[in-house]
């Protein structure tokens, strides 16, 4: 084992010795491209803290079931989300991440004459999972706050008498901005039938601000309410695969016509069960959060850079000139920094690294300012 | 880490001193059920070696790394797999587990008056994955080899006129007979382009036969041949959900408008990698296998009990009275065995565990025939 991944592992794991000789593919021994270390891995809002200690024990003790399939895992997770929840079993879907649950929710409710009514710009698995129905896209544009114009929004899904379904992104991706829970509250209360809401809180944990709560509250009373969580993000698990919905036992029904047998890797799910008995797990994601989103504020105030107060563990930022040139100039800097968002594409988005990245970050853009880029 | 589990992950791993306390759920600590060690699993068609050594490698290396999306090690993954199949990258398609692959070509391939003809018995995945969609089912018994009647398929693929998807399961569980593969080719050879053939080669490794090859030949030519085959038999790695469609690009294209985003976990994705490295894997995999099953035939040998000579990691053999009563004796003995796979319900389905385990397993038989039970 390298002595760096040795190190990163972030447990004292013995100097292995393994066979594992070079076989089927030996050109694939050097021809294995790794990340560079030295890249700052800004572009897509995963923890940089990394899987819990708890949840890299629960791996590696992991290791020696992952050859059989993970029924028993599962039905401890489900358990498990249940309870924190304060939600029966029967109100969870499991899914390879959220966006599984997402698909599945976009093909439960596709009908001939569905409309897809969502913010514009928001996270875009919905509608590429849109692509291959009949759906019509409303796209709404944010607010003046960069929060979901509801209002437009209800207009848009109730005008046609026909299924909406509205995809609501809070905190949304990729501005970090937030809606008020009550205005998105105000809406369910007085939908119909016929509006189903997709309400993906993917960064839900990071969200400190009064006016918002989770849209769980809704799911016992109204079929018509889903909504998605993930391990990806505060849990530290993007490459994991594994999120989960949150909707009425009817719904979930719907659903999970449409699961994928067997969704859930087992590592996946034992990592993710240590995680939740993890007691310093989230609090210790927001607070190293908080600390890299303090280091970066600082550095766009200090350079008077205008940017979107977040919600979540990434910023968008305003940028000088093109996007394109923006990106490839970080990248030669050794920066990795969000795709292109239209229309917002006077914006790049950041994701929070480790403090230390951040500090790093800030220095980059420093340069940036110096060189006239920024 | 329990001396058990320290033992079975089959490396050397230092004892750890993890932080991890009781948190967020605090009850799960105890509640969590543990399969018990005394089991024998011999009811998923598991492979009893587990990962590869150098697959619990490249797990514990790659944990530092499963907070990141897996888009590179993704990229490796379809590289290798084209080498290894001598196709194209385009001719490859990732599932979560090829379960996945499956339901992708059931929603990419569904028409109002589509047709799905598949084996009675075969894998259950492909008409679980049609019930939302008008396939109209076909069931045809397996012939009197335990083969699928091709003849009668094709008669009611044909017929028609309209779609129709064939599912093949070769070698097929949970029989682990063999279907002929120049039958299944003089079929492909002369099918009309409306026909679309799913051919599932789950334990093609596993099988020996001279008169068995893989229908991967078909895809350069035929878009409408779909292989899919899968890391959780032969690879030991079940609990990584991976697995991987082959087939045409225009095929593919239309397999990937359905496809999860994010659908392989970045652990499962370096473990395969790994695995594909180790020139061992396969022939290790056989022999234990072989040596398994020899065990189990001169066991049914001796107790003059019928059973399918299998092609795969399973055997499927004759018992008598209910399966209901048989499999709660086994249970009840220590022995998880395959479920009911109607109409063969005077037949029990036992996977190949490790051989001392098919020792273990004979001892039971032994004794089941004692009680009269078999």
């Amino acid at each position: 084992m390298e002595r760096r991944t040795f190190l990163r592992t972030g447990l004292a794991l013995g100097a292995a010795s393994v066979g594992g000789g070079i076989g089927l593919l030996p050109e694939l021994a050097r021809a294995v491209p790794r990340r560079s270390a030295d890249t700052l891995r800004l572009s897509s809002n995963e923890n940089p803290l990394g899987l819990a200690p708890a949840a890299r024990r629960a791996v590696i003790d992991g290791i020696s079931e992952a050859n059989r399939y993970p029924d028993e895992a599962r039905d401890e997770m489900v358990e498990a989300l249940a309870r924190l929840n304060g939600v029966a079993r029967e109100n969870i879907v499991l899914g390879c991440g959220s966006t599984e649950v997402l698909q599945m929710a976009v093909q439960a409710l596709a009908t001939p004459d569905a409309r897809l009514v969502l913010a514009e710009p928001t996270y875009e698995d919905v509608p590429w999972y849109c692509e291959p129905f009949t759906y019509r896209l409303e796209r709404v544009p944010l607010d003046a706050r960069f929060a979901h114009d509801v209002g437009r929004m209800q207009e848009r899904a109730e005008s046609a008498g026909s299924r909406a379904l509205v995809y609501v992104c809070n905190p949304n991706n990729p501005t970090g901005t937030l809606t008020p829970s009550a205005e998105i509250d105000a809406w369910i209360e007085s939908a119909l039938e016929h509006v189903y809401f997709l309400v993906d809180e993917a960064y839900f944990e990071y969200c400190k601000d009064p006016g918002y709560w989770s849209c769980v509250k809704w799911i016992a009373q109204r079929p018509n309410v889903i909504v998605t969580r993930t391990f990806s993000k505060i849990f530290g698990m993007a490459g994991m695969r594994l999120g989960y919905a949150l909707a009425h036992p009817e719904t979930t029904a719907l659903l999970r016509r449409y699961i994928g047998r067997v969704n859930a890797n087992y590592l996946a799910l034992v990592a993710g069960l240590a995680s939740l008995r993890d007691p310093e797990l989230i609090p210790r994601g927001c607070d190293a959060n908080a600390r890299g989103m303090r280091i970066l504020y600082d550095c766009l105030d200090e350079l008077e850079v205008e940017y979107l107060p977040s919600h979540t563990n990434f910023v968008m930022h305003r940028i000088r000139g093109d996007l394109r040139t923006y990106r490839q100039r970080m990248s030669e800097h050794g920066v990795r920094v969000g795709r292109p968002f239209p229309p917002m594409l006077d914006h790049s988005r950041v994701s929070i690294g480790l403090p230390e990245e951040m500090e790093q970050f800030a220095d980059v853009l420093r340069t940036f300012r110096r060189n006239g880029w920024i």
